[in-house]
């Protein structure tokens, strides 16, 4: 089956969208998800920026919420709510990721997206990943305390690096079984269409 | 007629994918373009930039000129040549914009873009505008000389100090009548479609 790396961070609000939409347009070409939590802060704190592009440039950040709306209006998404504070904190949620197995990560992923970007969560607060947590199907309370492992801090780390050497620099962004990285919301469909049409090109 | 403002950059690799897909895309919707050429660097640098966020950020720019090759694919367009230097100077480019009549404008830039980015000419060379100036049906030699008119760089000014009060923070973008402000190649056919779309809704 043709598959398809989606890296992600919980602060990114075209993370958001493509974690809304993902799902749906990946069954409908048999394209199969891993859903790969990161944080953008190392990235950008290495291009020297110390918050969100969309708070250091005002009006990249108005534009940007204004087309949130319409993207969401759009694509027939609930209407997005702006966090408080933006960015959150995406730590705690990146380790939950982690800490879930594999198969659980997406709807978790989902849950936790919608609570932060629809219903205006705190996602740094452990209540919101336990309810996402249990409505993934997984144990709130086993999960949180592995979020404390080093074993899963290192994983995050780990793959924080993997997503440097892949070349990624933004989030969403989307990686191909033969290493084509998509960058953006925007490029969801083509980051699919890519990975199915593997499936069906002549090999080398 | 409904209509849309397309502001570009010369210098903007995604202008030129804008700029070679807007006429058809617009004459598709029954939408009237008006081109209106602007020099980014003063934005850039009241943002703290000194050059193309693309050489800035060596990763983002790796992508973005494998992202021009797959575009220009996915939209039947001729393979992108990478301008030497890149970005290119536009100063005299938008000027000679300016000084052109209004209706020669499109061709003019539709020239001249393939000219750098599919041709790789030098577009800070008055030879290349010269040949634009003449394929678009105008005057070579008197747009040539009107780049050195005062009014036609005041008229240029005027143009960046309209696109910082629209809101407008990189290239492409585009407004439509109602003040909408689109950002991006990828926001092209969105921003058509509301222009359109305004025809047909009742006022206010």
């Amino acid at each position: 089956m043709a598959s398809l790396e989606f890296w992600f961070d919980y602060a990114s609000t075209y993370s958001h969208l493509a974690a809304m939409r993902i799902r749906g347009a990946a069954e409908a070409r048999g394209v199969a998800v891993r859903w790969r939590a990161f944080l953008l802060g190392p990235i950008f704190g290495a291009q020297g920026w110390r918050d969100s592009p969309f708070n250091i440039y005002p009006a990249k950040g108005r534009n940007m919420w204004r087309d949130m709306d319409r993207q969401a209006a759009k694509h027939g998404l609930p209407p997005v709510t702006r966090p408080e504070p933006f960015p959150q904190h995406s730590l705690l949620a990146a380790r939950a990721t982690l800490a879930l197995p594999e198969d659980l990560r997406g709807a978790f992923a989902e849950t936790l997206f919608r609570a932060e970007f629809v219903e205006g969560w705190d996602i740094s607060d452990p209540g919101t990943i336990s309810a996402a947590v249990r409505a993934a199907g997984g144990d709130p309370a086993a999960v949180l305390e592995a979020t404390q492992d080093q074993a899963v801090k290192d994983a995050l780390k780990a793959q924080g690096a993997e997503a440097a050497r892949l070349g990624i620099y933004g989030a969403p962004s989307f990686v191909t079984g033969d290493g084509e990285l998509f960058w953006g919301h925007d490029r969801m469909e083509d980051a699919l269409d890519w990975a199915a049409w593997r499936g069906v090109r002549p090999a080398g």
